[in-house]
């Protein structure tokens, strides 16, 4: 099916609900998630995801194409934010302007969301309504519950929507923790609750459904962090996920129960601290020892909390790692502590930091050692509780990669219940006799380029790529209105290791090179900018490809006079 | 203690015999190692190493930086090479003409090296001695001994060198396969007696060094894959390692068991298997269906063994996962198997073409699923077993990172040995006392570029990493004798997207900009080279950092006539 470039064209009939996915199904991250019933549209989340060796160079931030919703500005009735991690809520300052809804989300994502539009110079006119947990509110015609559930941030929320005679239980970022530490436990009697009153579609997180078994506790994860820590004798570093509040609150505890003082090290990590008490968490959180008086205390009383569990190199524990870190060196017999996964992608990374602070003997423990970090997303124990709680008639697996979504997809069969593939950019129809596919919308990444979100497609950035691998080389020269050069053409290299040869030899030959060519070349040739430019281009290149053995790319500034 | 540019400022002391890592001891690949004894030098190994996200952009090869050898390249006796992994032999035919010494290999490690030195125009120059195994022959004053052991590749071998009175067991790469299923077992009786005769020194392989227990042997490798082929009701494509001839020999004999015929996908396959046969291994290998031919087998009897099993984008497997190899298709119901591991920093890649793959609804078998590939590697048990046999005084780890390194020497000091700790550029005097660092040598790495060797620091490699994150910004101006503009300045962008800004006019604004520039100028400034270009660069890249929000490059065609 040949995806629109206009949502309006797909052929919605009243009466009916439609799922959307532009974002987050057949990928981990990015998750952006339509509704539309009777000409109004609901999205849910508006997240990022991160560039990686398969992106182009210098992307960091991608964000989804919504120029499909373009048409339909009008009709979408809200934005809910389900929880606070990146990638729920973290292109809503790039996207807003293109969707200028209201903003709906409970008070620990409105903050995070606050920071990120006052940074984006939005937080004047963006609508942002705080929605208490469990509410339930009319948008447009759609009427929205939040179920809380757990995960590995402070408020994580299911919706319930209610609209046209269906109901979707959609999940957001989840798992099931007995002991989750800061925020309330999941309301078990609810979702069973919820499946006896008849959820018919669960639209659900797919990411762990390839792990058999449950993801396990908060309050394990703390046990066995205390285990580790307790006997340390010297100074010890932790680094984690910044927005894993629980994480951070069992930390503060391990402080006082070890006889440490915490310091915090990495702007992300005092963000969300700060977030987390004003929304009223961390309420027995120590107070931080400022770095500088750190040296007052000995090594035995020291607990560091860093940023950079994926060795983002700016990151604090980078930065430790290699001895850079501008308020603290680690010595010989401290110890990090790893208590967060290995992102796949980031594994070389991570490597060479844990290569790094045994080369300083620092002891390093990672999640392999010891079992100091457990994930927020369902495992498959934990999608079969949930499956059977709520007994809906079909399940829409999304935000996971295709290995993720097919396992969900299977597990669902398995339980007897029916599972509706879905990818980026399909137009699912919700009906009960069973889900279908009407069509298919436009999709795609948009990277953040300075300040404008630029297509992944875009051919500068595939120049990038050819820069990168190998350099470039440009001509200059100038032609006097007879075609005769004026002066010697120039030639210079960026990126180009000339090897053995001197690099300014390797311009004057190339320079000559370049008279001769155009000594030999026809008057028609010459007057055609294009067939000049071609020509030189093929000529330099052979000889550079014979005197260097590469092929840089290649730009001729011709200007005539 | 500083590294010295040039081995000869090394006060070695006559009688005694010297250890120098240039390549591997802190890292995976690139063995180089060097013995000195009474002014005579020995090599054994000149291996590459492989480009990854840490090293720039286009280089994919890289070998030891041997500069420091420059001033005794008459001083080196031989280069032996103990096995044909690309770590051990792959820089042979970039590094020779800098060494010019005899190589000394077995006939498979030779044959892998012939090709390598052919394609490199070398075959005629090289006096390359083919060494039967378990001779033993003495080169300059050392005395070298081959010992066959197992690994993953034909005739893995360690070499016992005798000089001056010390005895060194230098490892190579090695595991204890008691079923190696093509080549020799290892010869137990002879690493007894060896020990019996007196061990000194071992320097040994730290690769699994952090990994419990033993790493397995092919024939339970095969008795897996077995396992898995025979269940499969279509076609089986099959990746592994091309020089593991032992899989190969393995999978050629399943086809046979399970009724299958075998093609092959890839060049480095083809190469290897020619190699193996004409040294005399894979006598029973089937003879191959040519790919032209598959399309008359139904899709059960087809066994395709492919290239890729990392990830390559342009080797067999990762165009099958992508649909796009021309000779074959792959269906729903076939599937893939992954006989090998995951080499960290590849994750992501083949987690995106066993996605492809499940796309596709292609099975898809690794070693997470069932236990279809064995490291070539020994694992702790092994290092035991090994030391206990040659009970050597010390043990010397290279061939790891620094955790392999570490957990080695960690291991060699629970048996009761002593460890000597080096890493690459070290000189470590072998003295039985104990052993002790007198000095350091520079090492580096340098990359292949065209035909030239770079180093990885060279300027122009990160200028492309510059290139690659930020794109190139093109300013030509063409000034007369009074340093007036004689045509408009010409802007070109390489790399750098112009987002919702129309490239033409961002061009047309940025020359008009560069005009009044140049008309606010002081004719001093005017008047030198460095200061123009310098004003220009600063105030154009302001204009287009606040325009576009990016700070490309910048490069300054100035032309004066």
């Amino acid at each position: 099916m040949k995806p629109v470039a206009n949502i309006s064209q797909i052929p919605f009939v009243d009466g009916q609900v439609y799922f959307i996915p532009l974002g987050g199904s057949g990928e981990i991250g990015m998750n952006l998630n339509v509704y539309q019933c009777n000409g109004e549209f609901l999205l849910v989340d508006v997240g990022i995801t991160f560039g990686d060796d398969s992106t182009p160079p210098g992307i960091d931030v991608i964000c989804p194409d919504i120029s499909v919703l373009r048409s339909v500005r009008d009709q979408i009735r809200a934005i809910v934010i389900t929880h606070a991690h990146e990638d729920h809520v973290g292109a809503l300052h790039y996207l807003w302007s293109q969707l200028k809804a209201p903003v709906y989300c409970t008070a620990f994502t409105a903050s995070v969301a606050r920071r990120k539009l006052g940074e984006a110079g939005l937080l004047g006119q963006v609508p942002l309504h705080e929605v208490a947990p469990g509410s339930r509110i009319q948008l447009g015609c759609f009427d929205v519950e939040w179920v809380t559930l757990t995960h590995s941030i402070p408020e994580p929320n299911a919706l319930v929507i209610r609209v046209a005679g269906r109901i979707v239980f959609h999940t957001g970022d989840w798992k099931l923790d007995p002991h989750p530490i800061e925020g309330d436990d999941y309301d078990d009697k609810r979702l069973l609750a919820l499946g006896d009153s008849g959820i018919e579609f669960v639209v659900g997180d797919s990411t762990n459904a390839n792990i058999e078994g449950w993801s396990g506790s908060e309050a394990e994860c703390r046990q066995a962090l205390l285990e580790v820590i307790v006997k340390q004798p010297n100074r010890v570093a932790v680094t984690c996920f910044s927005s894993n509040t629980a994480r951070l609150s069992s930390l503060g505890d391990i402080a006082r129960e070890t006889g440490r003082r915490v310091t915090v090290l990495g702007r992300s990590l005092f963000n969300y601290l700060q977030t987390a008490k004003a929304t009223g968490y961390l309420k027995n959180f120590p107070d931080l020892v400022p770095t500088e008086d750190l040296d007052y205390l000995p090594r035995s009383e020291q607990l560091i909390l860093a940023t950079g569990s994926q060795g983002e190199p700016r990151a604090a524990m980078a930065r430790l790692a290699k001895g850079e870190h501008q308020d603290l060196l680690l010595e010989p017999e401290d110890t990090v502590v790893f208590s967060s996964k290995v992102i796949p992608g980031n594994e070389k990374k991570l490597y060479r930091l844990y290569d790094l602070l045994s080369q300083k003997n620092v002891r390093v423990v990672t999640e392999n050692d010891a079992a100091i970090h457990v994930s927020g997303h369902p495992c498959r124990d934990e999608l079969r509780w949930m499956y059977r709680a709520l007994r809906p008639r079909y399940v829409i697996p999304v935000h996971g990669e295709e290995r993720h979504m097919s396992a969900h997809a299977d597990l669902v069969t398995d339980e007897g219940l029916g599972a509706a593939r879905v990818t980026n950019g399909d137009v699912l129809e919700l009906n009960i006799s069973e889900p279908s596919l009407i069509g298919r919308v436009h999709t795609g990444r948009l990277g953040l380029s300075g300040s404008s979100l630029v297509p992944l497609s875009d051919r500068s950035l595939s120049e990038r790529r050819a820069l990168a691998d190998g350099g470039l080389m440009t001509l200059t020269i100038v032609l006097d209105n007879k075609t005769r050069l004026v002066t010697e053409p120039q030639v210079q290299f960026i990126g180009v290791p000339s090897g053995d040869i001197d690099p300014e030899s390797l311009n004057r030959d190339l320079s000559h090179a370049t008279e001769e060519i155009l000594l030999e070349m026809s008057s028609r040739t010459l007057q055609s900018d294009d067939s000049l430019r071609a020509t030189l281009q093929r000529e330099l290149g052979a000889l550079v490809r014979q005197w260097l053995g590469v092929k840089p790319k290649q730009l001729v500034n011709l200007v005539r006079i």
